[in-house]
């Protein structure tokens, strides 16, 4: 995808310049399942067939790649529309999920049980491979040489699958979310596990980022930068080992550390 | 509000360490209006009466202030709800709106009608004031003044009024809506009008925070990082400056730049 080129004015050392800077694309993209508009989010609009796929799994609309019968991406005027149709097994028990929360007005919910739903239980993510300090900053320059549109423009995001003698799977979006929905699809669709790798992230590690990491099985979480206390939380809830910080070979390591080796992990290894 | 500080392990210059790192606070806030819950989003909980009160505002629950009759913040085990009390006309055109798009499932839209909902179209935003490249500066190195929440944490977004020779408004949070929203809130209170003043973000310059600004009438926006495509577009249809990467004393205009002053304006002003 390339970005478009529109005209701003540069301020650079004291004088005003003409700039012709790429931008990142940014598009309304409605997710419907089964004809109706499950949510509409501001996207890249490249590999959005990945964002469909993915956001159905990591927000549990669909179980697994089986109960996605189809995907269609439709270009309008107004945006684009990424069409789920799932099996009726999918659709009927997304359904049920909306007549017990729908009321009247609005969601019907008050407060308490809005804020029940929103940290609803993780699944438990259990395995998963051991990493060297070694290997989290591999897999961070690995995400950093992936991100061809973010060199671009400077203004999207990255997820990447990083595995041990593999290529790295990467999708980028100006959403932090969206690309890691999008990398979730990705890695479904070419039937490559979580589990067998790190998830490697630019972004926060906000707590949205593990219940996404946990409904896709993924048991190591890696990022640029700090997590909050939420994600902390839900991280050693789940099972996930949550790598933040990661920079310059140096990171932080906030629950679940036995999937990281240390030297005598290392030392015992190479024995 | 205070950071909380659990354990973490630190990798740093080839060894491990025993780290002790202030983390940003998360918590579910839902947000009610009359009693049943508008949105539940995840947030850093100070502030959070202004939250409530900018939310209604940027997102056009309330018109002005004048329709919010009370704002409650109520502490729970799962998370905090802010009650927003809207006067009967408020609640009434809330409610119609809602009938308007609620379908017998989930929201009933299809994906054409919630992307025409998604780019509905923006208030124009008249008036402001000129400033001048080194107002620019000034105002982001307010900011970063007033950043102590992030100055501990590192995870932060913030978000601010500039006025010139006058004090900085500023409030942060997780999130760089919530952060708008927060100021959105403590300005109305305050009685203080955004065109007063430029408003200056930490964050990228995504289409909801156009739209967000626009809602409340900031006719100056100063960010950070980079703005999307549709970012550019919304703010040059909303009649609002774009100001982006604003840093090290440069920066870019993307839209409106006729409240940005030459180095001519600004010798003409002082003639």
């Amino acid at each position: 995808m390339d970005g478009k080129i529109p005209r701003a004015r540069a301020y650079r050392a004291g004088q005003w310049h003409s700039a012709e800077r790429p931008l990142a694309e940014e598009v309304p993209v409605a997710i419907t399942v089964n004809g109706t508009t499950q949510a509409v989010m501001m996207a890249t609009p490249a590999d959005l067939p990945d964002f469909a796929r993915g956001f159905a799994l990591t927000e549990g609309l669909a179980q697994s790649l089986a109960e996605i019968e189809e995907v269609e991406v439709l270009a309008g005027l107004q945006g684009i529309e990424a069409r789920l149709w799932l099996t009726e097994a999918a659709a009927g028990r997304i359904e049920a999920r909306r007549r017990r929360s729908v009321g009247p007005v609005g969601c019907g919910l008050c407060g308490i049980e809005s804020l029940a739903e929103a940290l609803r239980p993780l699944p438990r993510v259990p395995g998963g491979i051991r990493i060297t300090p070694a290997d989290v900053a591999d897999a961070m320059q690995a995400l950093a040489a992936a991100q061809s549109l973010h060199e671009l423009t400077r203004a999207v995001h990255g997820a990447g699958l990083w595995r041990p003698g593999a290529a790295l799977v990467a999708r980028e979006d100006v959403g932090r979310h969206n690309a890691l929905d999008k990398l979730a699809g990705a890695l479904a669709l070419a039937g490559i596990a979580p589990a067998s790798g790190a998830v490697v992230l630019t972004s926060r590690l906000s707590v949205d980022m593990v219940q996404k990491a946990a409904m896709i099985g993924a048991p190591l979480l890696i990022a640029a930068s700090a997590p909050t206390t939420l994600a902390v939380d839900q991280a050693t809830g789940a099972g996930i080992t949550l790598i933040a910080r990661a920079r310059g070979g140096e990171f932080e390591v906030h629950s679940h550390p036995g999937r990281v080796m240390t030297q005598s992990d290392e030392d015992s290894d190479a024995a």
